[in-house]
């Protein structure tokens, strides 16, 4: 596992989000902390499993990683993007073997695990429901005041904490300001990095 | 778990093989021991995985039960449908989350894992590729001298231990009687259970 890490944070009433971005090559992870209006970075990584080795000991690997992550940073809820199943049959196993062992980690470690459509996450952190992966690596870099942009997928992980974090804003918003908010161009919360 | 379970065996040199096949709501799964030319059965039998609870509780639920199985029968050997792939991408993802985590599971247990197509299994047990559901239950059943038919998903799983067990048997055998042997109808090998 590599990842980039803020410095150290207190708990208290904050809610620590689990971005997770699975893939049978390499999943990314971002990790956002929530406390009230404010959102900030904790970390971010990938977990690359190796190329050697049967699929059993990969998959059982990535597990162990995940499982390890949780138990690392102890988030209170992890935000997954929901099943894109526009690909082909064979890319949507390989994708869900990934994807039912990162789940099965998480479930196994007592965090809840939330679901968003991926256009729902890139429309939360770029404004639109289309934006690329370079825009997400901007975006998402730009908002949490990171110094370098993360590599795509944990870039997109960090998007889908992002998503849930101000998710959570937007509720507290009312129904309303939340339709305008989400109509409006650009960010559709813009978050300040708080050290 | 529900299994049916043979009576107790010594080791020796026997090979245990563990046949597995994942599913979202239910896994089957049938163990046979190979003895030189004898191969018998151990147990067979389903993981229901409960309808209610989120995706991530009922996959962790999935790896802890085959991790169980492998604890409790300390398979040599564990052999799995290769990726079937002729299904629609939602129904491919949602069956890679099981074997994934099926996988993983295995892999975290020490169990080295084998895999064999679809057609080379119903060849294997039951004489041709496109045998049906019932015709592997009727086949296993009486290949291993079982009182009453398994479940589908079971006798799915006891046909791929089955075909391990056999193609080990098969390749002892030498190449001339092997290709003769797969061209025959019927079951490529008749095993007799052995008490």
């Amino acid at each position: 596992m590599e990842a980039d890490t803020s410095e150290a944070r207190g708990r208290s009433a904050a809610q620590i989000v689990l971005g997770i971005d699975p893939g049978s090559a390499t999943t990314g992870f971002g990790l956002v902390e929530r406390c009230g209006a404010r959102v900030v970075h904790v970390a971010h990584g990938t977990i690359r499993l190796p190329r050697t080795g049967s699929l059993a000991l990969r998959l059982d690997r990535l597990h162990r990683e995940v499982a390890e992550l949780a138990q690392r940073y102890r988030p209170d809820v992890a935000s997954i993007e929901q099943c894109f199943v526009a690909v082909s049959p064979r890319s949507a196993l390989v994708l869900g073997q990934a994807r039912g062992v990162a789940l099965a980690a998480l479930g196994g470690s007592g965090v809840t695990v939330v679901e968003y459509a991926p256009a729902q996450i890139k429309l939360a952190v770029a404004g639109s429901g289309r934006a690329g992966k370079d825009q997400i690596q901007r975006v998402v870099s730009r908002m949490l005041g990171l110094t370098t942009w993360p590599a795509p997928d944990a870039a997109d992980a960090l998007a889908t904490a992002l998503c849930h974090a101000m998710a959570g804003r937007l509720e507290q918003l009312g129904p309303r300001l939340r339709t305008r908010r989400r109509r409006a161009r650009g960010p559709v919360v813009r978050v300040r990095r708080v050290s």
